[in-house]
């Protein structure tokens, strides 16, 4: 074996990161004992393998791999939430299949051929489009997070969850979403003077329906039509949605049916009584748009256990409603030291980001956390430091530090730290 | 109607693409006879929907968007493929379930907790991975495409086949990737002076196999595991495979079994009797890697049909293997004049390219073309340049310009222009 040089960066073993991707790392290889061991071929393989098919399936051996529910389940119907498998999975894209779920009242099984989006309100000419028209006009592909403001919500619970990192942090994913730029439409339309807001509204029984400054109509905003290059699943929308770059993601209205435009918020259920911020003098923070910037350890995460002590990555992901990622810090000593993550090449605006360390562990217990900055220069603050600032009451918007423990048989806990 | 200045920059109606994100389109559109029509609620909407589910599925109504088969039909065992639907997809990420297949001998079922990769040959340290040892190592994502270098060769036949885009185009898919460098394996192992090459083994009945120079291999290749975020599908290599961004598909070999470290490459079967290019003098050009530029308008495209005359999206994809894609120009006249495209905002190297223009179609009939330019200045040639260049016998590497005919009734064609 090669006994590179490990360059310590900050305490309980985070190696440097330049020696990542270069150094031996020697862990868990073995030797072969003769050079041609493991290199016959089993008898599997000397017959012809499976037939192909028009639409792939994963492995048998990864059914594990699917949504988290904790308080629903599996044939919820009316109001239920089920998470991203974070755990699972690696990269930044969510598998359409696994992006999480918050429904209402279920998902509404609408035909493409008869929906129309209707613009309407202070308008010149108010408009009905179908599916047909507007695959006439421009679209444009982006990849975003979506985030559910309750997200991580789990991390206000009095005792640390003993619960995946999904269910306390998947209310996330990221897609690459296409669809028509929604200022085209209301350039269409004409926006009447006096206008400063839109309302859309859902074609779910609920009719969930929320405000959107007209600014952010006018800047990113679409109507979604595709996600990761197929044309948006039921339970995101189909088949069209708002799609409002890192924002809270109630505002990104699914099924979306009508967007009016008008001159004050609708001030609808799902912006007072919900997603408002109650504050510790008893009035309610409304209209908290563009999601904090956080970060979460993927893995090594609660339920998982530890092999050998050794080298080992630290993997995770970073994201912030205010444009990209310019840095992660990972600590292993429970916020004693930190040492700045790798972070993947990509580096899209307000996408997620994964970020990876390499971490020398040597078999006894830590605490491990990771914390983000953006490019505006948001940090990404502590458990403490966010409940200081907005307890008792607020419920949505918590992006605290989450820090995990490995214990000294190797086992994955959720502690607050 | 707002009657916004539509600004020409080549012939037969193509428009600036300034504009084309800001001007009014005003095609198709309606306007609502009373302002209150189209938002009355229907009675579907007001029932609950259908219930919550652990691994999402597409609407019914997209049942059409699968693979296409040609030669092959889903079912087929030992040798055969099938195409990414490039028609029936936007963006750029291919979702999984249709990413395109070229098996040899079936998909093998493997036992990932049994599979191994062996690293052998020319190296100090003769070693053995599990996955779980993998996982150990650090990883690395990045979105690239991945193109059989048989792909476009239907473009070759005497006359233009009529069939759809992706049955002639659709041996390509881009994916995120993520997966552990092969330096850092090979590096582990210690490659030897002399070696200067390696030979990657499938674990396929025929054991496809294909040689890599060790350059490559150290530079940006890695054994892939995770394809979109999850583990890679069976039909992509379960549970791990060679990637190489930006070479023939056929050399990212799929259910990777051994590396061997070599002086000399194998003269494989896949790298002499095919995936070669048969010169005009008769001798054969070997070991062509990189993917050359290229680019197609999926929409409109083949068997679409046009609807009323007015302004229409025309969309494709550009891709090349030399990196990042610098300018895709399109063509409403046959070629006889040019205008550059908007490109999605994500140009990431060796991926697919989303690029989009405006076009203002007049109802009669008009051929429309695609070029594209990567950044190392390479331009995509018309057909006839290619056939000049590489006939009579060779069948890989095509990249020619794609044309498609709309007839005086608005249906699109297949034609060699």
């Amino acid at each position: 074996m090669t006994d590179l040089e490990r360059i310590p960066v900050a305490g309980n073993g985070l190696l440097d990161r330049r020696l990542f991707l270069r150094a031996g790392i020697a862990g868990g290889t073995l030797l072969l004992t003769a050079r041609a061991s493991g290199v016959e071929r089993e008898e599997w393989m000397k017959i012809p393998g499976a037939p192909m098919s028009d639409l792939g399936l994963p492995s048998v051996h990864e059914s594990h791999v699917k949504r988290t529910f904790i308080r629903s389940a599996p044939g919820t119907t009316g109001a239920g939430i089920s998470f991203t498998p974070l755990e699972h999975l690696d990269g930044i894209i969510t598998p359409s299949r696994l992006h999480f779920e918050r429904h209402h009242s279920g998902i509404p099984a609408i035909d493409p051929d008869t929906h129309r989006l209707i613009v309407h309100g202070l308008v010149e000419r108010p408009l009905s489009f179908s599916l047909e028209t507007l695959a006439r006009y421009p679209v444009v592909s982006r990849i975003n997070f979506l985030e559910c403001s309750g997200n991580s919500a789990g991390a206000l619970a009095p005792e640390p969850l003993q619960a995946p990192c999904s269910a306390v942090h998947g209310l996330i994913a990221t897609s690459e979403w296409g669809g028509v730029p929604l200022s085209v439409l209301l350039d269409e339309a004409g926006v009447k003077p006096g206008a400063k807001w839109i309302v859309a509204d859902g074609a779910d029984s609920p009719v969930m329906n929320r405000s959107v400054p007209l600014a952010k109509a006018m800047d990113d905003a679409i109507v979604a039509l595709y996600q990761n290059g197929e044309r948006l699943r039921p339970s995101n929308g189909y088949p069209m949605r708002l799609f409002l770059p890192g924002w809270e993601g109630n505002m990104s209205v699914k099924w979306l049916r009508s967007i009016k435009v008008v001159d004050q918020p609708a001030m609808a259920r799902d912006e007072t009584s919900k997603y408002s911020d109650l504050q510790a003098d008893g009035t309610a923070k409304l209209f908290t748009f563009p999601m904090g910037v956080k970060s979460v350890i993927t893995s090594p995460s609660y339920g998982m256990q530890m092999g050998e002590p050794g080298i080992y990555q630290v993997s995770g992901l970073a994201w912030s409603g205010a444009g990209r990622i310019r840095r992660v810090e990972v600590s292993a000593d429970g916020g004693q030291s930190w040492a700045d993550a790798a972070l993947d090449e990509h580096l899209l605006t307000r996408s997620q980001t994964r970020f990876r360390m390499a971490w020398d562990w040597d078999g006894g217990s830590a605490t491990i956390m990771s914390r983000a900055t953006d490019e505006a220069g948001n940090v990404q603050p502590s458990r403490t430091e966010f409940l200081a600032a907005h307890r008792p009451a607020v419920f949505y918007h918590y992006n605290g530090i989450q820090a995990w423990r490995i214990g000294a048989a190797g086992e994955v806990r959720n502690v607050y730290a």
